[in-house]
């Protein structure tokens, strides 16, 4: 027989039906016998009546360890009194399908009964929380409802390579690995490849995918492993263009997710997904800073980029001015930008940060494709041109306009659903002294 | 202006339009230019004649290297005569976005005209090809439509680590690289990964994602870096819930990639999209070397598994007698499977190959989930269960039965495409001696 999913049954009162499981719960009362079962969905209640007839199915639930696993034939009973979804089961024959030790290595009920290091260790179990397992099927569904408005929008999705010869973007935090005797590094970013794909007249294109970053941090939101959501987008106009897209593709995506998930987001986060009825404000760099000069008597110690009370500030200031969540700070000091940032006539760049709640989710920009100006600007950055000789090569026989950003999967989730720590906002997090599982 | 596409300009006869794109011709005559420009949706004539008033649009072009980018203001002529989707466009206004050097490094319109290698060199350009476009299209939609599948059916999208503590699944051919100090390793699949999330209670769930084989090898079907598709699936009965879901799974998605791509893929490629109609076939591994034996009289080198030239009699047999492309064989002996395939009771194992065309595509199975029994094959398979720590711990504390497969989303592009190597089937190709672009 077809497995039922708990969140079905009532659609099968009186039936019999087959139902898959984890043990929540048992309470072995002197009659009866009470045993929840969790699957994907949600629980639901077994009531086995001690009698003669039960006799087999009361011997297994007696000697059941919590967190194993059955697969049980049952009678769908509506009882309004059951508090658990108003059904309860009874079971007709139980297998057990796989037994649990007896003994757990931490209490996996509660978040806070165990030290995060332990839980890491375990994460196969700390994932069997509910809310994390809703987080990870938000993921599953923003990512989706991302990638649907790319598709509406004729994107073309890539998947660029990760390894690569010597060292992408000249930086220093990367992994280097031996290539067949070559030195090679793990990527930090599509950068390069997203603006081959713009080189190669695909238009616009998307990446989900692991980026790494060998980054000796040990902070709340550094990871040696991110996913990263990466957008190209050709033949713009000017830098708006770019945020008009992340402007229409976040509120799309942000949109399905509360219709979708947001009254279990708000039960088990008790967070409301933001509102993104009302236009993102943009403002400027220099508009920011006199900003925070002058309502909120704050200036920053660094002149050319923000510190995080100044993003909390501003994110603030967003909220309060214009009711979002949301805020563009655009126009940033070519100092604080990558070499290939497009500058304006204004001495500043054509690009911008987003941020959400008060902290940068996003960089974007338009990004400088003209060979002679690019090749300038690796100079002046004081890079050295042969680490980037095949970067520069795809400027050389036509590229269009072009700009886009990209962001950490995790570090947005760790927003929308106010987490404290990257750590549980990832599936399973890599850092510096964390390999395992 | 709002660019226009131009697959679009049909529908803005008469209309002033915005369109962008690449240089891909120019003939300059006596009288009059003809110009075509390209992007991602086709091609379109643009003409200027030569008259006072066009004076400087005829200096742009006459000086225009090919595959420079523009971005010009044009009327658009519906007029039968021209071949090219039947109107031209009469230019008012034309911006040289970005210029090509005058010479190409080789000739780009055709396929035959390079060493695959210069391509491969200058993958962006090779890529701007109307066939290496409409490639990634469809590798695009295709992922799409199996992830949509997979929605639908309530998976959570998993993105497993890439970075692992020792060499997993105690195989050579991986990449290792030092890691703050600690010896790790690329992940070649994230099997352990996906059937730890089995083990979280994740009951389903998916990967689309990067794999890594350190293989020095050269041939025309293997790469270092691979866009690998991952399926599991919780609580099945036996191993024909995974074949049932991924035969469902493919003629879903190969049914939308023929809807919207067949006539294209018909035109570029001369193939057309397999039917999938049909029931896929399923013969045990006994059944297919008795077959190959008395219909065929070919006795393959290997007893326990299948040469290249039997899979390929394999496939000619399910095109004759099922008229069907794809074909599974089933219970293959243990001794050609991994450690973590279940046995049965026939002294085979409950794993499968999907064929297709003649060639494997597929390996999928349901895996040993009872802890007892899968220690005892780690040691029957004579690997040292220390290097299999990790794993071993999901199977503890509870772990409902699961299988699933995997595949190389480049291996069936090139079976779908009938085309001869991956290195052509990936948007960048690497392998031993090649690490750039």
């Amino acid at each position: 027989m077809k497995r039922t999913y708990i969140n079905d049954l009532k659609n099968h009162g009186n039936e019999e039906v087959v139902v898959k499981g984890f043990i929540d719960k048992i309470r072995d009362l002197q009659y009866v016998q009470f045993i929840i079962l969790r699957d994907i969905t949600g629980k639901v209640q077994i009531t086995v009546e001690k009698n003669e007839e039960n006799k087999e199915l009361t011997e297994i639930f007696s000697n059941l360890p919590l967190e194993s696993t059955i697969s049980a034939t049952c009678k769908v009973l509506i009882n309004e009194k059951v508090k658990m979804g108003g059904l309860e089961l009874i079971p007709s024959k139980v297998e057990v399908t796989s037994r649990s030790l007896p003994e757990l290595p931490f209490d996996i009920k509660s978040k806070d009964n165990a030290l995060r290091e332990t839980r890491l260790d375990y994460r196969f179990l700390d994932l069997r929380r509910e809310e994390n397992q809703l987080l990870f099927k938000c993921e599953t569904y923003l990512e989706h409802s991302m990638r649907e408005f790319c598709l509406d929008n004729n994107f073309i999705e890539i998947h660029s390579p990760k390894i690569s010869e010597g060292t992408a973007e000249g930086g220093a935090e990367v992994f280097k690995l031996d290539y067949f005797g070559k030195q090679a590094s793990l990527s930090q970013s599509p950068q390069f490849y997203k603006q081959m794909a713009i080189a190669s007249g695909f238009d616009k294109v998307f990446e989900i995918g692991t980026v790494f970053r060998a980054e000796n941090s040990h902070t709340s939101y550094h990871a040696t492993e991110i996913n990263m959501v990466d957008i190209e987008i050709g033949d713009i106009d000017s830098v708006s263009d770019v945020m008009d897209f992340q402007e229409a593709w976040l509120k799309y995506s942000f949109t399905k997710l509360k219709e979708k998930y947001g009254e279990e987001i708000k039960k088990h986060f008790n967070v409301e997904i933001s509102d993104v009825s009302f236009t993102f404000p943009r403002i400027t760099f220099k508009e920011a800073k006199e900003i925070l000069k002058e309502k909120y008597h704050y200036t920053g110690s660094a002149p050319e980029d923000f510190e995080r009370k100044e993003e909390e500030l501003l994110g603030k200031y967003a909220k309060e001015k214009y009711k979002s969540d949301f805020i563009f700070i655009t126009n940033y000091p070519y100092s604080a930008r990558p070499f290939y940032s497009m500058k304006n006539e204004e001495g500043t760049t054509e690009t911008y940060d987003l941020l959400y709640k008060g902290i940068e989710i996003t960089s974007g920009a338009q990004r400088e494709h003209r060979y002679d100006i690019l090749t300038k600007q690796i100079e002046e950055k004081g890079i050295d041109p042969k680490t980037l000789d095949f970067y520069i090569e795809f400027f050389k026989y036509g590229c269009p306009p072009h700009g886009g950003f990209g962001f950490g999967m995790a570090r947005l989730l760790m927003r929308i659903f106010e987490i404290d720590n990257i750590r549980e906002a990832t599936f399973i997090y890599r850092g510096p002294t964390r390999l395992k599982p």
